[in-house]
This record gives C-alpha cells, structure tokens and sequence, in this order.
C-alpha cells in the first residue's frame, strides 16, 4: 500500500477531480533507462508523444534535457514544433515517427524536425526537397513485419539498390523498427523480426539502429535488442508491460487522479446497479457515486459487471470496487466496508494513485489508452505537479 | 452513401485531423424533440454535459436559445458556470444533475444554477444555505432503482415525511429520474421502473416530473414517458440506442472527422497486421496508415480483429475496414479493392461522416463514448464549424 494523500477541500474549488503530474518521477524512470542503455553504449532518447501520455511535454522536456537527454521522438509534427519551441537548442535533435506528409516539408524544414520516413516517397520528397533547399538528416523507418510504419521488403530492396540517388541530398542518421509482441513469454516473434531485421541490414549501409524499447529491455536480453538508440515511450510514464513486469522495482508511475464522491445510499441484494443492469448486487451494498465517468477518460470498459471484475479505487486506504456499467461523467464504487466515519470524512476517491495502480487499470484495459485518456485536457481537472500540490496541501 | 466532401490540402497546415462540427444538424435535431414534447404538452430541455459530447457548448447554447430553449440540463458545477456565462439570461434556467458537493453552495448560488440533489444530505444544506441568503429553486432527482444518481426508497418515504421542513426555503420545481434499460425490446425494466416512480409520487406533493428522453422517445409511448419535461441529451447529437433505431429518419448526426493517410504498401498473405499480430491477413492485402489513434479517442476497441470485425473509414466513396489494433496515433486500413489513382488523388480518410456513421462505430463500442471521446480538445485536430468549413472550401 502506497501513501493516502490528504486533500484539503479548499483545493477542489468548483472542480470535482484533481490530477497530480509527477513529473520529477518522470526523470527518475528516464534515469533506469538511461543506466539499462549505457551498459551496451545505446544511446537513450525519450519518446515524448501524446503530450508524453498527458504528463505534458513542456513540464516534462526540460527536465529531461537537464538530465543529459538530447534525442527526442514525436509522432505528429504540430507536436515537434511544439518541443522545438520548448527546447531551441542545437544539440537537440527532434524525430517525427509519424513520417513526413505531403506538404508539410516546410515545416520539417524551418523547424529542424526530422522525419523518420516509412516509404520511398517520402524519402523522395525529402531528398528533392533539400537538393532545392538544404543537405537535412533523416531517418529511415524499415518494417520488420509489424506491418505497419515503415519501409517493407521490396521497398527495402529498391532503397538498397538505389540508396545513393534516393538519399543524395540527406544524411541518414538511422534506421528504426518495432517489435509487435512482447508482451508474453513466448519470444518467437521478436526473434522472427530481429532475423528480418538483420537481413534488411546486410544489404543496407551502415548506420545507426534503433528498435523500439520498453517491453524489450524487460523481456529480452538487452544486448540483442539496444542497438544504438533506445527509444523509451510509456516506460518513462512508469509504465510496463504488465502489474507483474515493471520495469525496475524503481520505476514510478507518474499521475494520480482524485475524485469526488458524494450521496452514500443502500442498495438491497439482488437489485442491479446502472444502465442496462449489467451488475447484480450480491449482498445489501452501500454505494456512493464517485464524479468521474467515461468523457473523462475513464473508460466504460472498466466498469464492474456481472461476468467480469471492473476497476477499484480507494478511500483513506479502503478498497472500493467500481460496480455497474460507468455512466459519462459519474461511476458507482462499492463502500460496504468502509465504515461511515471514514466515507464522512473524506471526500474524495483515489482513482489513479499509490494504492490504485494504473497498471491495474492498464491491465483491464489491455493497453495504456486508460493512461492517455485520463492524461488528456479536460476542464472538469483542476492540475497541478506533484510540487505544486505538495506545496498547496501542507 | 452520403456526400463525398472534398477537403483541399490547403486547409490541413501541420493539422493530420480535420473536426467539423454541424451546429445547425443540432438544432435541426432539438427541433425534432421538440415537436415530439409539444403532442404531450411537454417542456424540452436540453442537456448540454459533456461540452455538448464534445460539439462545443458556446457554439451550440446560443443557437438552441434563439430556437427557444429555456431550460438546460449540464452535470458538473463548472459546465454551469460556463453555461451562465454564455446565457447570462434572466429567463434561463440551469440544472446541474451532478447534484450539490459539499463547499459548492455559494458557487450555485453566485450563478444562479439550480442543483439536482440527489440525497437528503444535499437538500439539507441546500435549503441551510437558502434559509441564510434567498430563497431558491431545486429539482430533486428520485431514483427508481436505476441505482445510480438520487433519493432511494427509505430517503424519499423520509422526504415524504418531512417536506414541509427539509424544503422550507426552496421551490421545489420537478423531480427527476432515469431508465437503465431501453435499448432492448423487453420493457419490463421499463415498467417497473415507471411503477416505482409512481409509488413515489403518490406519497410526494404535486410537483413536474421529468424522465431521461432519447431511448424513450423511440422504444416507448411518449405520453408515458414524456411527463412534464423532456431532456435531451444525447439525441441532439444525433445519437440513438442504435442505427436500426434512428430518433427520426431526420435526425442527423452533428460531427466529421477527416484523417491524413499515407504509404500505401502491400502484406503478403497470411502475415499479421499491428501490435500482438493480432489480425491476420486472409489476403494479399494493400494498406494504409491513417494518422488518428486512441490518443486521438479513436478506441482501441474498434480494432478489426481475427475474432472481431472493427471499424470501417472511406476513402472517395470507397470503404476501408480497419484491420490491426488501433495504435496510439495511427490505424492500418485495408485498401486493397480502392484504385491506385483514387488512392493517390486522395490525402485523407472520413473516419466519421456521411459514409461513416457514428452510429455504426457507437454499436461497435456499446455506447456513446466514442463521440464524447473523438469530441474531446485535441491539439491534433483543426476544429471547424459545418459553415467555416463549407466557406473555406468552395
């Protein structure tokens, strides 16, 4: 069990959830990646896109430039103009996985971002266009049969029989890919790609490799898999492939979400609970309503229905499983043992926190979308930093 | 098939996502349930919560109240406040359904928003707070075993027995309350909640009474679910239990979503597609990634599956099923049976509108938090109105 933070109602003001960015954690989880990269000489760039899963990039990026990162991925561009304003520096080098769109070269351009291309046409755009303009780096996507981002077989064959005309204008730092299942014991996959992987490298010329990181560094031999560059994205935000593999036992998760709850009220056993009545109460269940549904990101998959466990959240340390399907702005906890002294004396619900792992939630989910979709803006949050709140709260 | 809209490059910038709101579609609609409230005799309200799903309640309040809309429904406290400020009317009212926090009374008060209690305690220290300053309105929200939001068998027999005292400094306005289970064709649940809620009335004085709306308007009779006030929510979207059961074949839904899409590229038959192979192809199968994904609110849970058909996008006219799971930012289509010189000539995919109905992807999710989600702020998306929209590109 993780701490009970005190809320001091004062900090609620007319808004009924609180979300506490911990973005000094954030360093800290970019740190055990650094530490796991050096020991095969990777070097360690932070994946900073979806606003670096809701911990917001302009908080998050300049404490990682401190900390010695330099390398930088995004998906989208508007994100990498967005990091380049933050971070208007030299030794900054912005790479954009999402790769390069037809006219968007004059923004790759004058804002110094790097697009990692996925297909020969946009490689040949950006060639054609820094032969007008300027000599640019590039990254070179290449699929190792995730069939997804990048340049696959025959495009990797027509890049290596004209690799000097198709990049006579570019210096390529890199080739990327990404593995697609690792989240399992069974490796056979991974081993399939990186085989792919080393075949497309033999007819290729030498550069700089990169595959994607977190679940590898967990799950395979960090040597097989580092390469040059380690890219690390939801590992920085604490998360991991699953509850049962993190990362580090010192890795972090990174946001906490409170919720109010009000009106405790008695249901009698055999009543359900909520649209559709989907769950079934199996004793007299005292409930409250909790103020957090699904458009705020707490998604409807997490409710608790008759044929599967939901979500949990906790009060003053007590467990309170989520019951019913969750409506869109409110979610029915169970509070049946919680006794009423402490329900009166609080007034609000952990949801994301110390004691409500979003690996958890993460878990239910089957992927970190909970992470992003509670991360993103909403006005119903009132935020701070873990600093921040620190200071407000004691 | 809908209209195939046109969206020049020009209008996308550093933008990968286009949004376009129909406000003038929302109206049409409202006017809908209003012409359906009128045969009863009935007030239509609006409910406005979720920032109108996500159509944006600046744009849309106005309107509504040229349309004559006077009483409006939002949940949380702070969409009350925006809503005072956007219809600072002396004829407008606001119901806010989430119900009275503790510490929000002068909030409520200050302006003028009218709390949905849904317990004693909240009635209590409304009609407290009331007795010190004014007199002012409430609605008392009664639950009639939805088990979710307000006052439960032993609260309303207590409300029963001590109305005079517990409303002493109020005007008690209406009473709420909300099916849970209309999507189906079996109204039992139905019924037994009107019973109830009959029960309760029976030993309350005389006051309106208003259920929730949308599902009811098409499942049920109107005259005996239409009560005294009609409240829209959902179905001023556009939005209905699903697409074989339309509000009217009038209603149209209010929000399109246009994504950019790139490197076209062919997987071999038998291979997998995205994250944990989870898709296989039956085929030689051409694909292309789109550049929206669950961070965007485009839920993983609409991924095409071996086991499960996903969700579709139209490129010109052309359907383009969704194959692979969903990634954070990107989503593989299946473009195999559209032209090459269609493909080239176009640069996005609809990912909602005329060729891609909300309603189908809502079917796929279970509910409507698809368009609360797609509807949220996105730094991603250029937002247009259906007008701007319309001038920009002719």
């Amino acid at each position: 069990m993780g701490p009970v933070r005190e809320i001091p109602l004062k900090i609620f003001g007319n808004k009924p959830v609180i979300r506490i960015r911990d973005i000094n954690s954030v360093v800290n989880n970019y740190k055990i990646f650094k530490d796991k990269a050096k020991k095969t000489n990777s070097t360690c760039a932070a994946v900073l896109k979806g606003d670096v899963h809701g911990l917001i990039m302009k908080d998050v990026a300049p404490l990682l430039y401190k900390e010695g990162a330099r390398d930088f991925f995004i998906e989208e561009l508007f994100e990498g103009i967005e990091l380049r304003n933050i971070l208007p520096y030299k030794d900054v080098s912005i790479y954009a996985l999402g790769g390069l769109l037809r006219g968007e070269e004059d923004y790759f351009f004058d804002n110094d971002i790097t697009p990692c291309v996925n297909s020969i046409d946009q490689l040949i755009r950006w060639n054609t266009y820094c032969s007008i303009n300027n000599k640019r780096d590039v990254l070179i996507h290449l699929d190792s049969h995730m069939n997804r981002l990048g340049l696959l077989d025959d495009s990797v064959n027509y890049l290596s029989e004209n690799f000097e005309s198709l990049t006579s204008n570019l210096n390529v730092v890199a080739y990327l890919s990404h593995f697609f299942d690792i989240k399992g014991d069974d490796h056979s996959n991974c081993n399939m790609q990186l085989n792919i992987l080393k075949k497309y490298l033999k007819i290729l010329p030498v550069r700089k490799v990169s595959m994607a990181c977190t679940d590898s560094v967990i799950l395979l031999d960090n040597s097989s898999v580092n390469f040059d560059i380690v890219r690390i994205g939801i590992g920085i935000t604490g998360g991991a492939p699953s509850k049962n593999k993190p990362v580090s036992k010192n890795a972090k998760h990174t946001m906490e979400i409170y919720a109010r709850y009000s009106q405790i009220k008695t249901v009698k056993k055999g009543d359900t609970i909520g649209y559709g009545g989907a769950y079934t109460t199996l004793k007299d269940t005292k409930i409250a309503l909790v103020h957090i549904g699904y458009k705020d990101g707490y998604m409807r998959v997490l409710s608790g229905l008759d044929e599967k466990y939901g979500a949990y959240m906790n009060i003053a340390g007590y467990r309170a499983d989520v019951i019913g399907k969750i409506s869109l702005g409110a979610t029915v906890i169970d509070v049946t043992d919680i006794p009423s002294e402490v329900l009166n004396d609080n007034f609000y619900a952990e949801v994301v926190g110390p004691n409500v792992d979003i690996k958890d939630l993460a878990d239910i989910v089957g992927c970190y979308e909970i992470l992003v979709s509670l991360g993103r803006p909403n006005k119903k949050f009132k935020d701070f930093t873990m600093d921040e709140f620190k200071e407000l709260s004691y």
